[in-house]
């Protein structure tokens, strides 16, 4: 029976194993830190396309192929895709699936997509709707900076808060076969709205639903931060990883030793000048997909909670006023191999 | 045991119910033929806040608020909410949750949005992970014309083929409780791109992508036309409409005397000059939650299919030349009352 844990928490009786994963970046993602845990690197920014937006596209596309191939299976196995992106009315997604003919749910949780698609994959597999889904996110430096903030062309300055938005596609196939890498269980998070209005921030929007989330996640399962090897928040950045050890310690739980970001993990900003680190859907995709993985894999990690979070805003919600609410999902992900 | 049916979709073994509903809008459809059926109309389009978008917020807010009231259930007793809107990155739905501190599963499936979250919400109870949820969609006039169209003040032309956005919020409680009003299976709807280009003609855009679902379920479920008391699609308007009768008649399909188009009914183009017919999340959402809930309550239908469909394309995608696909979802609504 599958379990529902506390508030907001799931655990599968059959937890779904993570049959493949893969993960594709565009060149600056190629030259850092976690170079050599990705898929395929694009040098070509539009990967031979027309327009930032079709090259995100693709950049889902070439991800969900990829993923099918290491899975062995045939795109028929596949009965639904859960897929997002930063993009509005989820651009990227619908052209990069369009020609796939797999049933569709469309989601948004905005950095937290990754998270809110494994969630929803893992419980569709758990439930026996299905034998294999896939799940994907993405996001692309370019279409992101066009979309949220200012044109590449006009070179604005960027405050040492900002966030560098990844330009990646990360793709999951979960499935009810065995398997040594499993999603354990999930747990999903609310709304939280700390008041925070600066769009050049979002690490600090974000932390506070990280937060909660990591601490409704130990209550529901009775944890403690050092069942985790690893505590994986999204795109927090710096400025956001300081705010969330703070929030936490203020709560009782100290997860300085376990915790990680995906943002601060992906880029060298020593040398590639990202200022708070890396952001947007494909940014934890991808390093969940690549490096994660592969620590799982390896058993160098045998249980990590990947929380991948998100900053709920538009340009219009943020130009007439509103605060940055945020949103984070949690998933267990274990390595249940002897 | 719940059960995959063909190629895209379930038939669940204890159906959840529909608890309660609640349908909220704005003054036009408070004009039209469907008054009656509505819970609240409200007259002012902003709802005495400072935009559409926030207006919009207030619709999704108010009409969650009706639906837990006429479940009778507490807010706490809600394990999940499913909500989506036509806005970019969802702030209708995120402005309007955020302060109900439930756990949320953001959606998109552009004017498919209600039922996207019927599917998921009626998965996610069907396999024991919640007792109840709470799934929601939204669209505004003002809010949609602003992001898709022209400014309201331009006062520009509408073509025949164009349809009108509903300014409306529908939600649905979905509970394990016995109930006369079940949802009985899903079908999932896949991507169908006919290669339209005018975003003037959302109904030519969709109509491929209802009559490819409602072939689908027709065919998973091996059941005929009249099998259902009535087929009803989200959007099409009259000219999709068309399209739609004629591509099933080519398959094979005779669904005229079943067939009934929520953006058809929900204005009095004679009276209102809304062209083709309404459209947006809330067309459907409104439609669903009122109009037809009340004739299954009342047992003149007993078995409907509810098809809302989506046109997925953004003013980004639609100005960078891409075409306007389509998509839907089905949902087996009955009552099983005695």
């Amino acid at each position: 029976m599958n379990q529902k844990k506390g508030k907001q928490s799931l655990e599968f009786e059959n937890p779904p194993s993570i049959l493949s994963t893969a993960s594709v970046v565009g060149k600056k993602e190629g030259e850092g830190p976690l170079r050599d845990y990705f898929d395929v690197i694009f040098e070509d920014p539009t990967l031979g396309k027309e327009s930032w937006e079709e090259g995100e596209s693709e950049l889902v596309h070439q991800a969900c192929i990829k993923a099918i191939e290491k899975s062995g299976l045939k795109k028929e196995e596949i009965r639904y895709v859960f897929a997002g992106d930063l993009l509005g009315q989820l651009i990227a997604s619908t052209f990069g699936l369009k020609d796939m003919d797999i049933p569709l749910f469309g989601l948004y949780g905005a950095c937290s997509t990754a998270g809110e698609g494994l969630a929803l994959g893992a419980m569709t597999i758990a439930a026996g709707y299905a034998e294999q889904v896939l799940t994907v996110a993405s996001s692309h430096f370019g279409s992101a900076e066009k979309q949220f903030r200012f044109p590449l062309e006009y070179g604005n300055q960027r405050p040492l808060s900002a966030t560098w938005t990844v330009t990646g596609s990360g793709a999951f196939i979960l499935s009810d076969k065995p398997g040594d890498i499993v999603i354990r269980g999930i747990t999903t998070g609310t709304i939280v709205d700390y008041g925070v209005r600066d769009s050049m921030n979002m690490g600090a929007a974000m932390a506070p639903a990280a937060a909660a989330l990591i601490y409704q996640n130990l209550q529901d399962f009775q944890w403690k931060p050092s069942d985790y090897d690893r505590i994986i928040t999204g795109d927090l950045g710096k400025v956001g990883k300081g705010i969330l050890i703070k929030l936490l310690n203020d709560n009782g739980y100290d997860i300085m030793d376990q915790h990680m970001d995906c943002g601060i993990e992906i880029y060298d900003n020593d040398v590639q000048d990202t200022h708070s680190g890396g952001s947007g859907c494909g940014c934890s995709a991808v390093t969940m997909a690549g490096y994660v993985m592969e620590k799982l894999r390896t058993r160098e990690w045998n249980r990590v909670l990947f929380v991948p979070t998100g900053a709920l805003l538009s340009t219009v919600s943020f130009n007439e006023g509103q605060s940055v609410p945020g949103i984070a999902h949690g998933i267990i992900i274990e390595n249940r191999g002897v």
